[in-house]
């Protein structure tokens, strides 16, 4: 028997029929002798509907009662999923934040957890009945409703499943698991029955869809496995585990690809330039990605880095405006561009792997304009069009 | 300066612009020097929404989870109505049950308030913010969510007002307030500026939809002051207070009518057949009305009495089931009936009432069936072909 926190998404209870082929599969997993928690975001499209209603009274609506509104909708798919369960004749039981002390900061919107009482989830789990909790939610120490920000469930979920050391949490979705690209880029793609834990903590920082990052953050934490399957054709999805060896025969796991990046370089003559710059970027929220240097001349040198194409306008704004604009020189930007990313565990010990990449791209007259590399992530910066061509070839090369 | 608890309905609440107008209006009365607290519904249709997705799914579903799933519809409002009041520049808060602490039984669905902590509620009057307060819902002992039932939110509004001592508690609704008789059957009903609390009392047993009964009965407990007002047209409404004097210039103060009403009578040679038959009915929760005993012969008693027509079928089985069957003669039913009923303080000191009533009736050939006295009330029994007739000739002759 094992105890196992099972997290549904929006659309995996997006409608009523959902919700019961939902509550079949919860009751499946019970009937096979596990105990099971059960976690659950709103129906999808019920928190847009809702923000959008608060849009409409304000453009900058309270953030405390936007967390209050929005709240409201995993209130919904909870109780609703309890009722399916109860018509099939299995005891169930909805849990919001505070029925079960979910503790976080104050930060409405993308509030933390501190602390979850395990009380009230032991008793239900010693009386057999599945807790269905709200996902997404939480109480500051004041009792005020907070919501945890994009991919809140998932955050709730991996929380849970920590704090009652359970033996897997399982992130049901709309997809069957994470692949080696993205399916709709590259033909080739497989989905991975295995992926390491660190692997998977850069594919979700390289903005992979299917786990968000603090998510994956926080089941590190508690070093709980964490699986990731679709719940309209649920099979053995992808396991995300924190053993190191025998995970992959390749040293490359997956490959991540990101649009919407503009290249910059410029050069300056003081090299204190570079730290003024940098600490604007980061007052104004801006991450700077791929910074690189080099020397132009003995006194002049030259640097060139990455943004995300939102932040174009202010990047510019910065360059133009005192002190940089006295003491930057020859800025040259270029739009459409992006990032691919190679990502295994095998990546460290395979320092050939960014060279026969960028031999593999030059064959296809690809010439990176940056290029970095990490402890299990090589990373190259093409532009849009030749990106559909480079993630192909990479693919075919690293994950034949 | 006045503590006013202002409570609004559905159809108060049920738009954007609706809950603007609100808005405004909440405003406005602080504005005017007073200390607001505020009682809001679900937006219309909202309630209804939600217990059709309930009854998809099951068609008597666990009232726990019903109670979780309607008290989200509330949840929704009182995030709106804070945030509009904030956008217009004005401090505001939502709370929900367990915010403050509105402990009730563990009766799902029609769950009765025992407690509430109004530590909260006073200091945020203290901080000048209004209070946005989720109508219908409460906490059980065990944390539970529960609902009040119907009429749910102006009870917790009484119950508000009454906790804080409130100065009136105005409920705002979709009529301007309490009428003589309903102004779909009688041209000349009128609206009463003050209404006692003991003929508001009847008037809401009798099935007047301004006020839910519950709620005049909490308010009768606390002695708070009620008003009932349009939130579309807000003007003085009708005031439910508690003086007996002055109120009215007639003793009459208005007129109640209540269609499907089924007439019974039947004759028995046993006198304890009667006490058996009610017991009887009472374990089928059916309401006996205008009960009536005369003596046809020596040896039998005549019985006669109105029930709701919904239950008709369920008392003509008990009478053709044993031991009535056999006990029980001369059964007659008639459908379609009527009940008027005259409410007025001064009916107890003008016995002469009921005669001229039925003085005036048998001037328009109705000579009613049944009738009957009661402290401030008097009942006729008509038939529903004859029920706009009587209500008008009583409204000219009692209030003209």
């Amino acid at each position: 028997m094992a105890l196992i926190v099972q997290k549904f998404g929006g659309t995996s209870v997006g409608s009523l029929e959902r919700i019961e082929a939902v509550a079949e599969l919860i009751i499946k997993t019970q009937q096979q002798g596990h105990q099971v928690v059960v976690v659950v975001s709103a129906m999808s499209g019920e928190t847009n509907r809702l923000f959008n209603l608060a849009k409409h009274l304000d453009e900058s609506p309270s953030a405390r009662e936007l967390d209050v509104l929005l709240s409201s909708g995993e209130q919904v798919s909870v109780a609703l999923l309890a009722m399916a369960i109860i018509k099939r004749g299995h005891s169930a039981v909805s849990l919001l934040a505070d029925q079960i002390s979910i503790r976080t900061d104050n930060m409405f919107g993308r509030a933390r957890v501190e602390h979850i009482d395990t009380r009230r989830l032991k008793q239900e789990l010693e009386h057999n009945r599945i807790a269905i909790i709200a996902g997404f939610q939480g109480r500051d120490s004041e009792g005020n409703i907070t919501t945890l920000g994009r991919g809140g469930t998932d955050t709730t979920a991996v929380e849970i499943a920590g704090v009652l050391q359970a033996d897997e949490c399982q992130i049901y979705t709309d997809v069957d698991g994470v692949y080696t690209a993205d399916p709709r880029v590259v033909s080739g793609a497989r989905r991975l029955n295995h992926i390491n834990f660190s692997e998977m903590l850069e594919l979700a920082s390289l903005g992979a869809k299917v786990l968000h990052l603090r998510s994956v953050e926080a089941a590190g934490r508690y070093q709980i496995p964490l699986r990731v399957l679709s719940s309209f054709n649920p099979d053995n999805g992808t396991l995300i585990s924190y053993k190191e060896e025998g995970m992959s025969d390749s040293p490359v796991t997956g490959i991540a690809a990101n649009k919407d990046i503009v290249f910059y370089q410029f050069t300056a003559s003081e090299a204190s330039v570079l730290s003024q710059f940098l600490l604007a970027l980061a007052k104004l929220k801006i991450d700077v990605d791929m910074l690189s240097q080099w020397s132009r001349q003995a006194a002049i040198l030259g640097y060139a880095f990455t943004v995300q194409s939102n932040d174009h306008l202010a990047v510019l704004a910065l360059l133009q405006s005192e002190p940089f604009a006295h003491k930057i020189n020859d800025v040259v930007f270029e739009l459409h561009q992006a990032k691919v990313s190679l990502v295994g565990l095998g990546i460290k010990s395979h320092p050939e792997i960014l060279a026969n990449a960028l031999t593999v791209l030059a064959e296809q007259d690809i010439y990176p304009k940056l290029m970095s590399t990490a402890e299990i992530k090589a990373t190259i910066l093409v532009s849009e069009a030749q990106l559909h061509c480079a993630v192909n070839q990479l693919h075919v090369t690293f994950l034949p």
